[in-house]
């Protein structure tokens, strides 16, 4: 049978500063300039979450987005928005927040909330101009 | 020799309710909730045609894109926009109107219309941020 | 003092169709065209609430947009998303619902609800095209 | 003679908290919500600078858009860009860093860079829904 | 009465180069940067059109919003879409092609054909990030 | 290893024309019809650069967007903002500016200056409903 895939959209705001604990400080602000500033700046991050499965034939329905949304809210945007990312979030303790690791990391979060007979990958807007995908 | 794809938007206006025959009215209610109130509800529903192809060296074209939105208009627009869906199209005479299945049927009949040489995908944006993919 | 104007941006969507007591068949269908359709077509409305007054300067706030949000969404969204407005608004029951006339319904709902001191403006997108404001 | 607007669009990413000295820990708790979480949250500002005067009938410019975006730059961008506004940017030492707020200082900062014989206003969004504009 | 405004959107595309007659080409060259290149650069011109009037009692319109996209289209469109503006387009004979002079030929052609009991504004979007507005 | 797409947003604004040197004048006239007439039009080109590899445990980063996007500006922006593509960008003397040729060149001028290791692909945007991919 043929798959469809559904999107839902949904964002969060937040604070972060790009810094890696496996350079040192001059490393670090060069490789960062000024994503790496001390006090910490933020983005408003659009999150897409796309679900590929086959069409349920009752309903219609791959999966219920306003579930989908649910999901996302109570997982994801509940922990990470008006938070700092290095401070707030547990998963970015020991890792550098930058676009690619907020992707994996909420992948990872949803991969198990989701059922196994679902595809699933991130879309992460951290500007309009900058953007990341995982997995692909 | 390497494929290009290329995309056209087309948008129409239409109401739908969402209510499967498959489902009795309470199920109903639960599963669509406050779509599936019975006076119908509505969406500026946005359609991207996604077309695969090799460039024509002639022309420097996969497929010439007013062409390609002439064929939308006519197919598709002419028979969807300001409609209701449930009421006025004859395929969701028995189907539900999700996106999921929106997206299915306009696949099959642009796909009848369309040069078997071309890969063809419908992306159909119900809001901002819920959208479906066909195939995928 | 200085004014500042706060917006706050809210949608719904919902089934209407134009037709007006005050014409006869053959002059709505002359007038509203396609919108005139007897079983309705929609949109997805975009609802822009302009807020205009003084700084308090206690909290930096001219009105806490998270409170105008609120009342839009138990005002205004509760009421028109998802529903047919021809049927189910009863502002609708005996006036055609243009845009035209539901942002003056919707500013007249809103302003009995806002302190006097505040000027409103509302902007209603009935597609990404067409839209108005008022009062102006 | 006529006159004419001429707008240019910048934007920064910055992180902010809301908390206002003169409120106390549980009022700052009780009316800026999430947005006074201590570790700080932020945004992608879109900053929208209005410029109105006479056309140049030499140039047919009211003002150079490039040379406008430069002084917003230098101005503003480099001094809001990646920074915390309540620990990084004097203005807001002891002014609360709401919408309303920054959009003030920004005009003031710009007000006194612009000659006279032009009308200046700002529009800041602080997220897509949430807006402000000064002077109005 | 009270008043409403309606806006209706079009676009075209049009090739365009700024090059004032009343400049050497020294000066030219030094106003207006890469914009004075000799052979032309582009735009995808965005055009607002603001009608501004009471709303007609026995149809809810202020002005049938597909007859004014009719007119726009018919008056601005046909001229200026897949133009050279300086050299098919008369009124650029001797008029130097900024944002500014377009909103303001704009303006002019559209009031002669629109009944004088409207108001009439254009917003004219070069890029989204530079635009103008007239009258203001 | 697992891998990320990190996706780049640049912009430049052209003027070209459509005619191909494989057709007679009166063929061109009819496959690209306002697209062909002699003076060139123009159009705000949107480009997504699009680079896909593994993310480098020691940055967080795929590759630096920043690097990215200074890479577009030297190689591509540099070359056509501003420009004539038919008369001013070499690669396009004897070949049809369509859309399609347009994200080939820009894809093969890219491929050259990345390191091997990354996937590339290129999105264009002629106009907000035209666009197209390379490769796919």
């Amino acid at each position: 049978m043929n798959k469809v895939a559904v999107y839902r959209k949904e964002h969060f705001n937040a604070a972060h500063r790009l810094h890696s604990a496996a350079l040192n400080d001059a490393e670090n602000a060069d490789v960062f300039g000024k994503c790496n500033y001390p006090n910490y700046h933020g983005h408003n991050y659009e999150l897409i979450v796309k679900v590929t499965g086959e069409i349920d034939p009752k309903t219609g329905y791959v999966v219920d987005l306003k579930m989908l949304g649910n999901l996302i809210k109570s997982e994801i945007v509940e922990r990470f928005d008006h938070k700092n990312l290095n401070l707030d979030v547990k998963e970015f303790k020991d890792l550098n927040p930058t676009a690619e690791n907020i992707a994996v990391v909420i992948h990872d979060i949803l991969r198990k909330k989701l059922d196994s007979k679902y595809d699933l990958k991130i879309t992460l807007y951290e500007t309009e101009r900058n953007y990341v995908e995982f997995p692909c």
